[in-house]
């Protein structure tokens, strides 16, 4: 097992990384407030792990409720949390029932969200079940529904207890959902890690392959430097935070753009980042050779390196409604040089350009 | 205008208290990260006072949007909520956007709920426009909507900016609610402020008329002692803020039990607190001539001195319901002497001696 330690001041917590996690109850157990939780899961994912998760905390004294969710990004709303707080509420469950997320990042940032505000908050712990949220969303506290004009509209900076990734719960993962978490860990290499980024280009056959030992590398080196990130910037006020964003102003227009559920989450960043590539190539800020090798990482993760061709009036249309934006500018992530982002603008005609490369037509 | 400063280590704001505030736009301006507000009101308060607030906002070069609502206790619910981010998103507000409560107790918690989750927190400012709101809900960042299942059951602790406790608002509020507010302010002097308590009985025929000195000086108080309790137990979680239930842990069994609305808050509170009374003086505390004043204070306010008469088990049933409670046991705000609590528990047949003496029947 490895454990990274998320060092905030008032609220430090760890991230163990290994297999087997699910059964380390004492992991757990010495977290909670009160020996009560509240295991919060999906129909896809309690089949697979509720049990032997409940089974351990029971072995342990633990009394558990269990709240099953329909799985989807589009039941990430106000309506499916209020499930949570029926159920809490129907079990009489205090502000000191520690919730519990056992799941990807849907079930992880509702739980999350539901934590932050039952009772005005209530104890939190993560236990990330998709590649996705054992790099990223599991980790830094962020949490949120969407609303119907806006993803991840509504939500607060709430800090989890403990995050557990078992990576024995990533062999049920389908292939796509899998890829779509690669997505994110090759963002980590391109925001600051270049080691990591050369890590990536030798490695990404025994990931694809789901081989632990490299996996486990991989989560901890993208937990770390997320880590270190969120210790800077917790409430994404300083602008640190911002580089996470790397591909996702543009992959947040291309999921809007296509709706909802038509590209995962992980595939809008892969082509954003492509076309952050792109951009970035524009301003010569990057050369040839770099944009192909991050179009060849990414090919290798089967992800997908070209946008589709919304065209540049709804690009831009989509970007300006997306919440990154401060004052109307709109602000990328962008390549100072592989492996080194930062944030800033674009000119139109660059962003016009970049779209004319880096879109399938 | 008297101030009173709320001393987070974190975010110290200031609690300004006087005549014709709603018009002193210099004392809100410098704290607009943007130049841009949505000012939430409701139905009944709105066309009493928002005009004055825009034009004096507007005056200064603030861009004002306005998000008006139902009025009542029974709106303080998530569809509510999502009518203000509804007109957020609409208008297109950034996270810096800055909310703005006008109205009530209800409006400001819905609005600094609002604020808390909106784009995982936009800056907010109180406008307390009744006693109740000036002296109690608007000081202290405990915000909340009401669940099917209970009250104030999800929520933030989120923290204004700026209170600003505009006294002439107060000419419009009904008797009722007016006596209403009265009865947080005399359970201040009884918490632990023995001093107000008897500048409340010397003084409570010039607060009944709204004599708005008497006003500054009591609404000042309320506040400092509010503000002083809440420096030290931000959360809740040190067990000084406890204190500030005095009363409600009746009062909140009281109204659910008689259906809400039926009593206002703070009448329920007032019988509440007659029962804290009895109950002390169930237990030998607090003497025959100390429970015959408070009942005079609050007759005087034009507040119910006796509780309805639920019967013991409901009255059990509803108060291990209410959220002050730890691990199943009923935690009461009793009074050691007149003007000094403490938090304790009640015996069985203590509870039901008080119910006795103190129901109406
Ligand atoms: N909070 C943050 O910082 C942050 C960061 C990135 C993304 N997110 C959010 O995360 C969400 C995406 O997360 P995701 O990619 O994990 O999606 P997800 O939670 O929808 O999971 C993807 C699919 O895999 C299933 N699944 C989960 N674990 C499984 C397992 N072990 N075996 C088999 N199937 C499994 C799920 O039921 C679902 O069908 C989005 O809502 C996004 O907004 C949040
Ligand atoms: N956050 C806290 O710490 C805290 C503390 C105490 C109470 N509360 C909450 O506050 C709420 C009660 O607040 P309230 O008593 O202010 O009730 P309220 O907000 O419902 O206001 C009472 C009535 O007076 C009207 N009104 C408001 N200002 C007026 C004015 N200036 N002139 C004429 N009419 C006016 C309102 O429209 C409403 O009809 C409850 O929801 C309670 O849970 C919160
Ligand atoms: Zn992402
Ligand atoms: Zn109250």
């Amino acid at each position: 097992m490895k454990t990274v330690r998320l060092d905030l001041s008032h609220s430090p917590y760890d991230i163990h990384i290994g297999q087997g996690l699910l059964q380390r109850v004492e992991l757990i157990v010495p977290l909670l407030p009160q020996k009560q939780v509240a295991i919060v899961s999906n129909e896809t994912v309690a089949p697979l792990y509720l049990e032997k998760l409940r089974a351990s905390l029971e072995g342990a004294g633990v009394c558990c409720h269990s709240i099953v969710l329909p799985d989807g990004e589009q039941y990430k709303t106000w309506e499916t949390l209020n499930l949570i707080f029926d159920g809490l509420l129907a079990n009489r469950c205090e502000r000191k029932t520690t919730l519990i997320a056992l799941g990807g990042g849907v079930i992880g940032d509702m739980t999350g969200f539901a934590a932050a505000v039952y009772q005005r908050g209530a104890p939190f712990i993560q236990i990330p079940t998709t590649l996705l949220a054992q790099v990223d969303s599991s980790v830094g506290g962020k949490t949120a529904i969407n609303h119907p004009l806006g993803k991840n509209m509504i939500g607060a900076f709430y800090q989890p207890r403990l995050v557990l990734a078992d990576l024995d719960t990533l062999n049920t993962l389908p292939d796509r959902e899998f890829s779509a978490g690669l997505a994110e860990v090759i963002k980590y290499g391109l925001i600051d890690d270049f080691e990591f980024f050369e890590w990536l280009e030798s490695n990404i056959e025994r990931l694809m392959s789901r081989d632990s030992e490299a996996l486990a590398h991989a989560i901890e080196r993208c937990c770390r430097n997320k880590a270190r990130v969120v210790a800077q910037d917790e409430k994404e006020t300083a602008g640190v935070r911002e580089l996470l964003n790397l591909g996702h102003t543009f992959g947040h227009a291309i999921e809007a753009g296509l709706g909802y559920g038509a590209w995962l989450h992980g595939e809008a960043v892969a082509a954003g980042m492509m076309l952050a590539a792109h951009a970035s190539h524009e301003l010569g800020q990057i050369d040839d050779e770099s944009v192909a090798r991050i179009k060849a990482l990414l090919t290798k993760a089967a992800l997908p390196v070209a946008a589709p061709d919304l065209g540049l009036a709804r690009y831009r249309e989509l970007m300006a409604g997306d919440k990154k934006v401060e004052s109307g500018r709109i602000r990328y992530i962008l390549m100072r040089e592989l492996g080194q982002c930062y944030a800033g603008e674009l000119p139109l005609d660059v962003l016009e350009k970049t779209l004319k490369t880096g879109c399938d037509r």
